[in-house]
């Protein structure tokens, strides 16, 4: 007899319970690195894929089927709101999104449209809703968004960046239209994720991917608070959320306090140092470099064994990469993780 | 009477001396921001600014007589040694450093020839020689060079990266070879940086400005012993070395323990969570965010007191900021930061 719904390994370690082993899944599991992916890619655009909920959750599944990974993951892009947000969004072959029209002004900010994800991101609770039908019993589904800060910065730079000069000079210099625009984003991020949830998404993973471009006392001030409330509303919706950030180190206290039940970090930090710094009692979610996957077989399972031997066995941890499967990636390399994680 | 030039401000504070006021000096100073290096480079490419001596010196000169700055770092790029390693090397409009045979196999290590830097980068030393005849003697000026681990990841990269996918690959999976390249580019890197201080600098510098991409465990296997190597090789001309990295709050104890008479960090940590993780004897150098330039001036001004209010008044403080200035910043937040640093 398989075991209740929310018997499953993934869902335990979220309430940081016990489980038989640890479970893993990999962020963009559904994406580049796979040939099945890379042949849907050849016939559509990456929108196209994202717009079209049947293609969306095949893509979704692909991983489940090639890795055995204890959950699945909506394949999405975090940006899709900035559609009915009116930003504008198009991805140029090998290049990042290009936001069409990017929030210079403070004035931009107050005639942003109201989203009601629901609706006006239907095809994606569409996706939601196929994808968790076809999966399996014990491999839930993972709904997601990015969070405020990183949906901002993606915002006002109008792609992407490496010194987040114009998010930081607006955040500074604009300081009330900055957290009007995050308490507007925080709250259709809550509600985006809450809305997955109803659709079928067993859990919710808030993305700050580039959170870590700040100073500790900027995170506390411009970024706390908007983080804290789009977790409140997620976690309404009664799953378990994970709230997941890379370069957190020096300031994961307070990031872990902002919410989540699961704290995902990336590999600048040792996960049993990381873990002592969110607490004990919450789940954690990580931590292996996502280039260790292009290392040789055995140098790879020694990261890994070292990733497991950090978290000692103890109820609570998810096994991931500290960010993205890279598209380099050998599917050979996840499948061997897998393995291992499993007890192989 | 002026003071004997050991007695300077910023080469005291190198030495952990007490000064009457910190000292400051920003990375990248001679450069992008100031008009007068703008109209150079209007008729002049990037690479005869730095080829061309006069040149070279007359803009590191610049931000001394505009900014009333502690110290002078020459106006170079930390690419330069790849010209006689034979890697190529140039810069597109509007775009980062482009290396032309980019180091993609292990054989190619065993190929790169041998450079000697006081004459194959003679130019360089001109350039130091010049500018350090035309400053006054109460401002030191700083050689740098970039550390073997950032020069590897251009030389393998072939340019800028986010994700270090190429270099990290390479580390794994030619660890002999990628243990060779380091060992020629600490080599090189520590007597280009001791033929600078025979030039004529008066302290030196090592840039490792990517190496916090890295997992804590990688930084000690694959880079600490190469970074000590330059410099000792360094430090052996007898001047301060400063030793810069950014993203290295987890690894900082390592990091300082590689070496270095003053150790610069990034605004990602706090000025005294660093100095303590560092040694409380160790000079340290930091820490304001860059973009915080971009700021109102009192929004500026409160970020400057809190950095200087961390540092409470102990003698080894060299103010600067956490990476170099960005190219929007206006000159007169510079002239602002000076002046609040030296008491105003």
């Amino acid at each position: 007899m398989s075991p209740a719904p929310d018997d499953c390994r993934f869902l335990k370690a979220c309430r940081a319970e016990p489980t038989d082993v640890t479970p893993v899944w990999f962020m963009r599991q559904a994406g580049r690195y796979l040939p099945e992916y890379r042949a849907l890619r050849q016939k559509h655009s990456l929108l196209e894929l994202c717009h079209t909920p049947e293609l969306a959750a095949r893509i979704t599944l692909q991983p489940v089927e090639r890795l055995g990974v204890d959950a699945a993951i909506l394949f999405a892009d975090i940006l899709l709101p900035f559609e009915p947000l009116g930003l504008g969004l198009s991805f140029a072959a090998g290049e990042g999104p290009h936001i069409t029209r990017p929030i210079h002004e403070a004035t931009q900010v107050l005639e942003l449209p109201r989203v009601e994800p629901s609706t006006d991101l239907a095809y994606v609770m569409d996706a939601v809703r196929l994808a968790a039908r076809a999966l399996p019993p014990h491999v839930p589904l993972i709904g997601f968004a990015g969070a405020p800060f990183t949906l901002a910065s993606y915002a006002i730079e109008g792609g992407a960046t490496r010194s987040f000069t114009l998010t930081k000079r607006f955040m500074y210099s604009e300081p009330r239209a900055w957290h009007e625009l995050m308490l507007r984003l925080a709250e259709l991020v809550g509600a985006y994720l809450a809305a997955q949830a109803r659709a079928g998404a067993r859990a919710l993973q808030l993305f700050d991917s580039w959170v870590g471009c700040l100073a500790p006392a900027d995170y506390a001030t411009y970024v706390f608070p908007h983080s804290q409330r789009a977790l409140e509303l997620a976690r309404a919706a009664g799953v378990p959320v994970i709230h997941f950030g890379t370069d957190t180190a020096v300031f994961l206290p307070d990031f872990a306090r902002a919410g989540g039940d699961v704290i995902g970090v990336d590999w600048r930090i040792p996960l049993d140092v990381a873990w002592e710094r969110i607490g004990p009692e919450r789940a954690i979610q990580g931590n292996l470099d996502p280039a260790a996957l292009l290392a040789p077989l055995p140098e790879l399972e020694q990261r890994v064994r070292d990733v497991l031997d950090r978290a000692a066995g103890r109820a609570g941890h998810i096994f991931n990469l500290g960010h993205g499967v890279l598209p380099e990636t050998p599917v050979e390399a996840l499948q061997r993780v897998v393995d291992w994680v499993h007890g192989g």
